[in-house]
């Protein structure tokens, strides 16, 4: 790998705990299982309290998954929305969901983004943003979720995006919660 | 390389193009590099009309470029400053250039950051940020920057960030006028 090369890579465990066969019809089984990406990332050491699906919105097939990365791959990108941005547009071969001919796709976080990831939301091309945990929920982990104001989503329902908040949000925080109390805080 | 991983690499013109033993001492000379970057990346059709570049502020050493290639990479999330921002934190393994033991470092972006960008530019740990075209510029390119507001700008100075706007505007923005004319505008 070059000196101006960078791998991103989902840890390995991904592999155990995601289904990728198995449809995800409805917004309270793929926040399960953006929670579960979450906590299972914290379980293992592999990163923040974060995970992020992004389904087909119709079909509810799975098209891609992220947790956050940001301490183990030293890269403050990396947060778990972003992956699966990432990922799914790979797989795609486009640089919005939101292409001709594409199916509409839904992201899953099991937290409100921060303001990196909203904006990231709005380019991806995706039609729906379902949150688990609010900004609140993570301040009271320690985390910054930066300059994000009630203007920043109707910026993105604005554009088309419908938004839906606090979706089993008790089993989010309580995944935050659990970090909060040994793990590394970045952007504290 | 496995479905699950992805590989981002800068351009290979860009080797020709940056001196990376020189020092870049002031803002004008890392803004004419910045600029630079963005004018090559639309003549050798590898990408948007955006530059960036990272330097210790004090030294002027250059730590890392980015350019955007979001169209040929088919990835929404590869704007100029987030290359930067991973190549930078890859180079002194921390997520964080702000870490204890590293000296100040500066972002130079040929344009306002974009809502991503600037939330980006938070986690990142720059300690300056120094913008040429502006948001309007951008938008008058027809790209749209994402929700952006005057107290974004305010968050970030809060957090201990100073920000420049508007060096070198107009060499800056006409760069986006060349691409504007023939490329592809996403994010449109």
């Amino acid at each position: 790998m070059s000196e101006h090369e960078l791998r991103i890579a989902l840890p390995p465990w991904v592999a155990e705990v995601v289904e990728w066969t198995r449809p995800y019809p409805d917004d309270d089984t793929r926040m399960r299982l953006a929670i579960t990406l979450a906590a299972e990332n914290v379980r293992r050491g592999t990163g923040g309290p974060f995970g992020a699906v992004i389904v087909e919105e119709e079909t509810g097939r799975l098209l891609s998954i992220g947790v956050n990365r940001v301490v183990p791959e030293n890269n403050s990108i990396l947060h778990a929305e972003v992956i699966a941005f990432m990922m799914a547009q790979r797989r795609v071969g486009s640089y919005t969901l939101g292409a001709p001919g594409l199916p509409a796709h839904t992201l899953v976080s099991s937290c409100e983004p921060c303001a990196m990831c909203l904006g990231a939301t709005l380019w991806s091309g995706v039609r729906r943003l379902v949150c688990g945990a609010t900004r609140e929920d993570a301040m009271g982990a320690r985390f910054d979720e930066g300059p994000v104001f009630p203007q920043s989503y109707r910026y993105l329902e604005a554009k088309g995006i419908a938004i839906v908040r606090g979706l089993l949000r008790d089993e989010a925080r309580a995944v935050l919660e659990s970090y909060a109390a040994t793990g590394e805080i970045y952007n504290g």
